[in-house]
């Protein structure tokens, strides 16, 4: 068995608060995190499959294509949006990267290919914080 | 004559658009940077400073100390906040990342100890893109 | 159960030597790390936790106050020191990146919140070599 | 039990295709990456052994010898060659990164020292997509 | 007047030798830069443009139109490609990253909209080798 | 005319202190960098050399040959060492980045062939701080 990671990113707006608290919570929960005006980072996103290499290609999972899979189902949902606001996926959620996370596996497990399943998200925030989830 | 470059970040929001234009004509000049949810990104922003090194300590300026003043008059500004709405020195500005360069610079330049010269402001916006600006 | 990784940085001093060994079995084994005047590196640490994150925030665990206990426990002392001499929990260990890992473990985890656990210490001791340890 | 990994490199040129298929075949399986006059890439490759620290050195493996032998046995056979033409260990393989990564444990895992195993085998092909193979 | 960088990439195989040159003097002057077999890497090329900023976009040139102009013009001529074999505007010449900066400037300059001048072609063969023209 | 960069790294020890200062003069001035027991980093060293590319081979100056120039010269001097204890060249000099790439300037630019010339001497002291001089 062998694992293939592929890179992509998107750019999104966020803002931490929960709905059910007050102003004075959510900032002392979150700090400047909550601010009401939204902030943002550049996203990077890893995404690893595993399964065994096809003998016919040397692949498990042609990374292109793996690439392609990532934007159309995950990343051309979350660039350039507000994910508070822009992402169906996030709806009623608190937008952490711990939660971003788990849905992004969501949207991306029924789509592998027979063979191939997912192994784990690796979502960067900033380049010093990152969140993995492997499914459970 | 050394040069001496410091790198702070900051994590912002903020949305490209004219508001002299129409909905359609910011649409096909800014494209999904129009975004009226904003976007966001982990900006990278080095500021580099010139002059000789002062004999008794080695330094033309403690790394430390321009540290700290590049996060007092101007990532503390930024850091978590939404650049079209929450920024002074961007008020009624296109932010684009070369204005906000050079807005950058006109923060920063009057502060610099004597004998200290600020040579560029580089601001990455995303590790593919960045804007360089010095001073005229 | 999600991941959580946060990276500090400290830069100190050191030096590999084994005490109960003569200079020329010190300078068999261990090389130039053994130079008696010592040597220093850039140490990048990634510590990650693991557990479930909270319904109301959706935070595992605060990026921001993980930063601030590796700081307090484990950075704060070893920044712009020498390991061998002035660092309490090295006293007496051989001081390898591996030895380290293990020390810094043993430091942060007991002050880890309720229902977050210490997963991985990983250490860089150069951009090239790296250790990793997870607590057994 | 610690993990010590070692970062070599290696500059290469290879194709992907497949001797069984026509020329069209080829070209609908790999694209560009089947271009009969080869392309090339700067691989990365992280090799990490795991095992207990020697209490007279506090190394698991000292990462200069490892470095070395990750050279002799691999990379000095990698680098700056045709992976398609002039490696022993790949012929009549499909010369994907998944191949290449199993062929490189076979090469390492029989060569390491007593109390050392060989534990994964990271292959970044380009700075967006890496293998990951742990032997089995 | 602001100076705007984008990274565009391209993987691709070459090879140093003289055809004027006898075999044993092509391995003395370029050693295994010479392998008859090609080698290659992933080429990180940075384009840096200059000019003043458009006051109705606070753009001086879109970086997305400057990416689409690079891939244009340099890269999709380059990628996956034999730079000896299979790129015209490399025939006949030494296959140098100083003589591929070169002929990417020619590539480009002619192309860039009024108002927009280039500056700078800066091209990495590794991570640790890079070549910079600034056209004379 | 075209640039070329190496990069080459070492690993050193150093302190921050004027002997002509008290202790408590330099912790004022130096903070922890005054540190007696010494500290350390992981030094990246960037070379920039100028000239015209010699037609025969496409090159300014073999990548491998400055390399070898730049290691024996200056990082071999370097590596594992105390810059304030070990180093001819630094001796009765403050021990900061700023002088130290002064002095790696002077190591080099008598030792480049006919036709080549040293243009910048980049130092990274960490990967948030640089120096950059170029020769006067």
């Amino acid at each position: 068995m062998v694992y293939v990671t592929r890179l992509e990113h998107f750019n999104a707006a966020h803002r931490l608060f929960n709905p059910a608290w007050s102003k004075e919570q959510n900032e002392q929960a979150f700090g400047k995190c909550a601010n009401e005006n939204w902030h943002g980072h550049n996203y990077e996103l890893y995404v690893t499959v595993k399964g065994n290499p096809d003998p016919d290609t040397g692949f498990l999972f042609d990374a292109r294509q793996l690439g392609a899979l990532i934007r159309e189902k995950v990343t051309d949902k979350l660039d350039h949006k507000n994910l508070n606001l822009d992402v169906d996926f996030m709806r009623d959620k608190m937008c952490s990267s711990e939660n971003l996370s788990i849905e992004i596996w969501k949207q991306l497990s029924p789509h592998l290919p027979s063979g191939v399943s997912l192994h784990c998200i690796k979502l960067y925030e900033t380049p010093r914080i990152y969140i993995e989830y492997f499914g459970e």
